[in-house]
C-alpha cells in the first residue's frame, strides 16, 4: 500500500537527479521512507536517494517496491504547474501508479522489478572534503566543455579546482577556501573523471544546493547532498579514470 | 476590389487556425464579411470562419475570391509587431494581395481558385453541448499525447471529461459542471475522435477562448467559437473514428 | 606582449561581426590598437576593424599578430556574464593566448599566422551616403527572406529603400528622409547585393547602432558603423552582383 502528496517540484527535482543514471527505476517503500538504489548500464557511476515521509504534504505506506519508466514520470511532471501538488496511489490490483493533478488521473503501468538487483553501495573513506555550491561546479564544468573527456577535481588546504587538460588547451576553475562553505584537505589529493557524467548529475542538481564533495587520490569521488527541503538525502559515486603509464 | 485593415493579432489568430488543415485557402469577400470554408486532403475535418466587416480597423469590399498560400501569409505576419496593424488590398490587374505593415509593402502573387470547390458544411444535431474553456482542452491534450492515437470526448449530465486509453497506461481529465461555461446533456454521449487533428486545432485556439462542444455517439464533434472580439464566428467539424466490432 | 583587459560585452560585439566572415582571424596588436582585416574564402566581402585601446578597460602591449580560432572564443565569451570584464594575455613562450574571467582560467592554443595574409582594403568612392538605425535594416532583411536571393539597396534624394524581387513576390522597406540620419544622395544609385552576406552582417551589428551606408550604382557597398561606446572602428565592404545584359 501506498499514497502520497508531493509538491511537484520536489517529484521533478528527485526524478531529474536519477533519470542522469538510470531510465527505469525501483523504488523501495516502506512506512518511514521512500528509497532507491540505482547503477548505470555501464556501472560508472552509482546512485542512493532516502526520500523521508516528510518530503511529501502527506504520506501513508507500506513496505512495497514500485518499478517506474522515468520518462513516463516526467511526461506527467510536465503536466503539473511549479505550485501543483501531485498525489501518487498504488493500484496493486492493477499493478499501475496511479498520478493526479488537479482534475486530471494518469494511470501508469509499472515496470517489473523481479529483475531490478539494488546494487551494493561501497564503503570507501575518502580523505579530503569539499562543501562548495552547485553554481561554482556548473560554472567548472562550462569551462571545461570542448576541451577534453576528463574533468580533474583537485582539492589542497588552500582550495577546490576543477581543471580539464587538452592537447592544446586548457580551462580551470579555482574556488579559493574563502568562496568555499567547508574544506577539509590534509594534502593536495586528485582524481579524473569522465566529463560527461559528472556534467550530468552536475547540471541535474538544483541551483543553490551545496554538495559535499569526497575526494582521494584516483578514487571514485562522492558528491552527497539534500533535495525536497533538507528530506531527501542523495549520494552520488563516479568510477575514476586511472591514466595507465 | 479589397481593402482592408486589420490588427495583426486579428490575422494571426486567423490564420493559425486555417492553417492546421490547409496550405492553401480561398477566402470569399463580400462587402458585408471575408469567409472561408475549408477541408483538409484526408477530408477528416472541416472548417468555416465568417470574419465580419467590424473585426477590421477599415473594411472595403465587392464581391470577390482571393486565394492564398498560408505560409507565405505567415512569412508577413511575422513581420508585424503585436500592436501593429496590416492593410491589405487586392490588386486585381496583377493578380496580387499586397500587405503594407508600417514602410513596408510586400507584394504577393495569389494562388488559383478555380479549382478549390467550397466543400459542403454538414447539417447535422447533436445532443449534448458543452462551454467549455480552451484552457481545460489544452490540458487535456498534454495529459493525453504519447498515450494513444485517439482521444474519447464525452458529456454526462455531471461533467465533461477527455481520456485516452492505451494498452497499459491512462490519462483522463474530467471537467465538472461547476467548472464549465454550460453544459446540455441528457444522458450520457461519447465518441472517438484522432489525437493529431484535435489536438492541432486545440492548439491553435487563442488563450481565454471559450469553445462550444457538440457531441453525440460516434458522432463528428463540431467546436464554435469567436475569434477577433467576437466579430469572427469559427465552425470545426471532426469526423469520430468509429470503433469496428 | 599583449595583456588588456576588456567588458565581456565589447568583446561579444567584436567576435560576432567578425565570425560572419571568417572562422579563424589575425589581431595585429600595438601599443595604440588592436586590428584586424578579414576578407571571406569566397572574396565577396571584407572587413577592417580597429579597436582604439580605449576600447578596454585596461591596455598594455608592444607590436604583435595573434591567430585565433572565433569559435573557441565565443566558447571563452559564453562563460561570461553580461557585466563580467574578461582578462586576455600572450603567453609568448606557449604560444598562447590565456583568458580570465573570475576565478576561471582558460589557455587557447593560438592560429598559425604566417599564411594569413592581410587582404588589401579597396579605395573607392560611392556617391551616395545614408545614416539609417540596423533596426531599419534588420526589418528589411525580415520582409526579404524567402522571397529571392539578392536584395536591392537604393538611395535617392527622398530616402532609402530595400527591396526583394523574386519571380511572383516582392518586397520593399523604404525609410524616407525624415527617418533617416542623414542622407546624401544627388541621384537614385541602387546595387543588387546577395542577400544571406547582406543578412549576416546586419543580424550581427547590436541594436540602436547607426550604420553609414555607402552606395553607388552596380558598386560594393560599404558599411561603416562604431562599436565599444565609439571606441572601435568597423568599415565592412560587400561585392555587388552585377546583373548580365
Amino acid at each position: 500500500m501506498f499514497k502520497a502528496e508531493i509538491k511537484s517540484e520536489t517529484l521533478k527535482g528527485l526524478v531529474y537527479i536519477v533519470s542522469t543514471l538510470v531510465d527505469e527505476v525501483k523504488f523501495t517503500i516502506s512506512p518511514e521512507q521512500m528509497s532507491l538504489k540505482a547503477i548505470d548500464p555501464a556501472h560508472v557511476a552509482m546512485i542512493e536517494i532516502n526520500v523521508g515521509a516528510k518530503a511529501f504534504v502527506s504520506y501513508e505506506a507500506t513496505d512495497s517496491e514500485i518499478g517506474l519508466d522515468l520518462d513516463k514520470v516526467k511526461s506527467v511532471l510536465k503536466l503539473a504547474g511549479p505550485s501543483d501538488n501531485i498525489v501518487m496511489e498504488h493500484d496493486e490490483a492493477q499493478g499501475r501508479l496511479i498520478f493526479r493533478i488537479g482534475n486530471i488521473t494518469r494511470r501508469m503501468s509499472l515496470v517489473d522489478t523481479s529483475s531490478m538487483n539494488d546494487p551494493k553501495v561501497p564503503q570507501i573513506n575518502l580523505s579530503a572534503s569539499v562543501q562548495v555550491g552547485i553554481d561554482q561546479l556548473q560554472k567548472g564544468i562550462r569551462a571545461a566543455e570542448s576541451i577534453s573527456d576528463h574533468i580533474a577535481l583537485e582539492a589542497d588546504p588552500e582550495g577546490f579546482e576543477l581543471s580539464c587538460e587538452g592537447d592544446t588547451d586548457m580551462a580551470n576553475l579555482r574556488v579559493p577556501v574563502a568562496e568555499l562553505k567547508g574544506l577539509k584537505a590534509d594534502t593536495k589529493v586528485s582524481s579524473l573523471y569522465p566529463l560527461d557524467y559528472f556534467s550530468n548529475i552536475v547540471k541535474a542538481i538544483p541551483a543553490g544546493t551545496v554538495v559535499d564533495v569526497q575526494l582521494d587520490n584516483d578514487y571514485p569521488v562522492k558528491l552527497l547532498f539534500k533535495l525536497a527541503d533538507g528530506e531527501a538525502d542523495v549520494c552520488y559515486f563516479l568510477a575514476p579514470r586511472i591514466e595507465s603509464e
